[in-house]
């Protein structure tokens, strides 16, 4: 890092950026093959530096799950290099040809996709994530600057030494494509240059995710909240409704995907709400009025509908219809992800369809929503924005294209005086 | 608009946003036949609003080029009709499978196009603009809300009057779908609007569009400068060179993809130079000291090519090689569309490769970056944004996707124990 300034880092990684998007794919997977080469025998190090971090973090009573997400050990090593195994035999998803068009004779236009350019990640504890977001930014021809949690600054430093030494002895031009940065008032900074970083990715809690978007101009990809909803229509089969609530509750609360409110059809309540209230008996309750009718929960409360617990709690609300439910998601939900239980193909396909959700679902469980589980290979996170990347984002929200047209001095004079017409004929 | 405050006219279309989404091809079609036909037989009423403005203007002293973009006349009408034809005629941008997978046996996934929701657009003068965008915007089911110039109110009036009257009159479901704002008040509050509004697209000028982007957390599609360049190489057709150069410069340099800075190789400036400054004589040439002493123009500073002259003036640079022209584009372009003259195929798929712009071009005019000639059938404007859409943008860059995900009653935690794994299988 050479003592250089913020500005200048940044700037060396734009420029950085512009030759590595013309490295070949094969030269970008050797890079990657040494770097899992480097990780692999530098062990050792590695965790040696981490437990200076952890001694640091427990004398400084670091929270329990900030702790644990902190700590890294061999199986996070070895599921992180298998991770980069895994997105070398990943499709490149740079240079394809989305589009190739005769706009007239001689005149070729293709749309051929590109690296974004110079991609911001900032996260917060995990030190893997340095390595998987680095990892993927690689594959996908980015240059990458990224800001860790100040708890994990050893481990981060080593990995960046680690992963930067496999980058230059690849090839010179890794070189500056990699930059790693410290300090929170180095955030201020970066936020601030919007005219050098192309994409912002904050990875971490709600309340990083929502600075970073309320501090900079900077395109932003990701979700603050997770709010999300598991609908019991009229005709769901009850036995399957009560499993998914669970799983999507249950299986892991802290998570963006998990169910934070239950929504009831009033025709099937009181036969499933005691049912789903024996089940839950770990789980705190909270219903409308109707609902703390059927069965004995705490008060739901209109700031519960905007809840995202990230806990072993669920708001309960019965609705009359298919309509009011798709009402109430729409109007409280965090357009994450959504899931209707019915055994009516109609009532699903409606759901579906009104629901503006990134990820919408029937039968079947919210917790689903994940980028290895949707096949994508590799997760540079969820998205929650309407535009670029939506739900569960792979390599392919790390690309942009850029239209390729080749002609034989062919000039717009030609084609506004009339003297010759487009043909806009599609080639394969 | 019934005296609406902003707040409510835009809830009311993020509402109606929800429901014009699930409307079908054919009823968006309907409704935009029926606009075309309300068009047509209003036409009388409409140039008499649009006189009363141009009278005003008059009074005003509105420059003569906003003045002849005010002015509605029998031929933009007939050209916006036939536009609104074309629109109809397009393949429908929503509900597009963009992929297919078997994620495990009755567990399918589907990646579907759908509209981003509400649009915010702000324009200046050209009342012909809203309605191609009202139009647009309808084709691909977004709701939108729209601000012209107050120069325009009298015909912007009466337009919204006639196409909302065609909206209602062929469904319900387009109900709220338009709203029209007026004051440069509104305009302020509704950049405050990042929760209802998922997109803005000012259309105007350079001015207008950064005063957008530094005012709003909304996403912004578009581009604030146009600094084009044609690169002419030393293996260049110079005949070729200078026919792009004045198509480049001179057919229209108004426009955001007329060239404003020349790059000329060392080795054919002395041949080359001579000739386009006789060619060019209405042009004003600039150039740099090694220009000046070839041929006799004025100086072009540090200044310059950072400019868009958006006029009859072109700035010239000698390079020494390909590598330098890149580096200057790069660095001072806009990353908008530059050009490479040459008749060496490597020298021009590098340029291609390494011009981080969105229209890179090989032996052709850079004028010719436009939605229409690139085939898209309808332009909503050109994006030099580096995430969502890139260069000339149709009704694509209107949509985003959503993944729909059914099942039988999978959960997480069968796939979390390993239990059961996914089979990922990719389905036509």
């Amino acid at each position: 890092m050479d003592n250089l300034s913020l500005k200048e880092q940044t700037e060396r990684a734009k420029e950085a950026g512009f030759h590595l998007a013309s490295a070949s794919c094969e030269l970008r997977n050797k890079a990657l093959r040494n770097i899992a080469l480097n990780l692999n025998s530098s062990r050792t190090a590695i965790f040696e530096e981490n437990r200076r971090d952890l001694k640091e973090a427990e004398e400084n009573d670091l929270k329990k799950v900030l702790y644990n997400r902190l700590r890294f050990d061999e199986k996070k090593m070895n599921s992180l290099i298998e991770g980069i195994n895994d997105l070398i035999a990943l499709e490149d998803p740079v240079g394809k040809c989305l589009q190739k068009t005769e706009l007239d004779s001689g005149l070729i236009l293709t749309k051929v996709t590109t690296p974004i350019g110079l991609i911001g990640v900032i996260f917060e504890s995990r030190p893997d994530a340095f390595v998987q977001i680095a990892a993927l930014c690689l594959k996908s021809g980015n240059s990458v600057i990224l800001k860790g949690g100040s708890e994990a600054k050893n481990t981060l430093r080593i990995l960046y030494d680690v992963i930067n030494k496999a980058l230059i002895e690849t090839h010179n031009v890794f070189k500056d494509t990699l930059q790693l940065v410290e300090t929170r008032e180095d955030v201020k900074e970066l936020l601030k240059l919007d005219y050098l970083i192309d994409l912002m990715i904050p990875r971490g809690s709600n309340q990083l995710v929502r600075y970073i978007k309320e501090n900079t101009r900077i395109p932003v990809l990701g979700h603050a909240d997770g709010i999300c909803h598991v609908y019991v229509d009229k005709e769901a089969d009850l036995n399957m409704a009560l499993e998914i609530t669970v799983d999507a509750k249950c299986q892991y609360p802290a998570v963006c995907n998990a169910v934070e409110t239950l929504l009831v059809h009033q025709d099937i309540a009181d036969i499933f709400l005691p049912g789903l209230n024996e089940k839950m008996t770990d789980v705190e309750l909270r219903g409308d009025e109707r609902t703390q009718k059927l069965i004995s929960v705490h008060e739901a409360t209109e700031e519960d509908w905007h809840t995202e617990y990230n806990d072993l709690i669920l708001s309960i609300k019965i609705v009359d219809s298919l309509t009011e439910a798709v009402r109430h998601i729409n109007r409280y939900g965090s357009h994450h992800t959504d899931a209707i239980v019915t055994e009516n193909e109609d009532s699903a396909r409606r759901f579906l369809q009104e629901v503006d959700s990134s990820s919408v679902m029937w039968n079947c469980s919210t917790r689903l929503a994940d980028g290895f589980r949707y096949g994508l290979g590799a997760e540079v996170g969820i998205s929650t924005n309407k535009i670029h990347a939506r739900g569960p984002v792979g390599l392919e929200g790390l690309t942009i294209y850029k239209y390729k047209l080749t002609g034989k001095g062919h000039t717009a004079a030609e084609y506004a005086s009339g003297e010759k017409t487009f043909t806009h004929r599609k080639l394969s």
